[in-house]
């Protein structure tokens, strides 16, 4: 039984099902462990010492508040994050977060629209954390994330996406060409249809799926070693050798 | 500079700062960290496959969440936790944490004072996780803790306890005698003055804690290895050599 790739739908209703009283799980806790495993992937595939400047680039949705718990995580593991939120969140969460990152001393650079700031700011970064679009985003790639993008990919920095390139269709992936390119992806609770074809290094967070969820959606989550929040998957690349 | 052993006014303070407008985390971000260093601390030190039964034991209070975040994680990771709550909180997060562990059908016991059930339950455990009594408690150890502790002790099972073994004074320590005396113990946020003389093995948890209360409490923390979330102490037994 192979893991199974989920479409948008699914990956809301599994999201629902976790947060419903059902599942009881509160979203801090869920973005808390989302985030955790996002800073544990960058950090694995990109050592402090050689990668120490992280740019993390955060949405105004759920997925920009897994970034902003992953910049405090990335904080505390002595990595130098800076924060870029184009268009930041108005829920009550994602202010909490962002104030946490405040209070780390983390930089948070103004919301512009990739001007001198985002321009200088990725002149002096190591490594990307792609936190801007989750699996709700839905083609076009609206202002001011239009600008926003190809700065991004024209830095021709190292990216470490969360859950889906920014950009990308959540379940076509990056056929329109207007996404980004990242080196490694993080997908949370299962991954999605969209990146079925990804070739680079692929890991898996979210260690909260009850098994009685697993089996209801197929998802055969495959094991994670030890007590880790991520598993690396099999890479496409050596799956197609 | 040396870690700084805290009183139980000043740990309940940094935890008041951690949650007020300025910390601005929430309970449940917190204890969803806590709970996953103790389940971790386990974890390294009862490997599952010799030890996979673990009698998780909940007192009412916030150290009761930690417990149950922590009996979660551990099914997570592959051992087969039992929670026991002789008396269960009464707070909303505490009874969404209990939820989480049915939804993983993690048994429960029912609430008693150490009858029947928790003495065969005990027989068949190979490790005791004691979330009992937090940093809030004071002498004496009232009902039905006063019959639960004796059992655990007389058990002789190998116990880890969460940041005050239950039954210590959070400052004098054991002196009375009447407390667990664990193989094990997680100290969260900074370990606190009674444990200064504990000779087992010693874990650090709470990867949370800014630099700026850090220095404005004088913790002193140490290091964390890579981006885990726990950090072994040295012990007090090799300190004294």
């Amino acid at each position: 039984m192979s893991l199974r790739y989920i479409t948008a739908r699914v990956a809301q209703q599994i999201d629902e099902e976790l947060m419903s009283t059902v599942g009881a799980f509160s979203i801090d806790q869920l973005m808390e462990l989302a985030g955790l495993a996002c800073a544990q992937t960058l950090a694995t595939c990109y050592q402090k010492t050689t990668y120490p400047r992280v740019l993390v680039c955060c949405g105004p949705g759920n997925q920009g508040g897994d970034g902003l718990v992953a910049a405090r995580h990335l904080g505390m593991f002595g990595y130098q994050p800076t924060v870029y939120m184009p268009k930041p969140g108005s829920k009550d969460i994602y202010k909490r977060l962002a104030k946490q990152c405040e209070n780390m001393d983390i930089p948070i650079l103004p919301p512009s629209e990739g001007t001198d700031d985002l321009k200088a700011t990725l002149k002096t970064t190591d490594v990307i954390l792609d936190a801007i679009f989750g699996f709700s985003f839905k083609p076009p790639i609206r202002a001011p994330f239009d600008k926003v993008l190809p700065l991004l990919s024209e830095s021709r920095l190292p990216i470490v996406s969360v859950d889906i390139p920014s950009g990308w269709d959540v379940e076509i992936g990056n056929d329109a060409g207007l996404g980004l390119n990242p080196d490694v992806l993080i997908s949370l609770t299962a991954p999605k249809e969209g990146v079925k074809d990804f070739t680079g290094r692929h890991f898996l967070g979210g260690r909260f799926v009850p098994k009685n969820l697993d089996k209801k959606h197929d998802l055969n989550i495959p094991d994670y070693p030890g007590f880790e929040q991520i598993v690396e998957l099999p890479s496409v690349a050596k799956l197609n050798l």
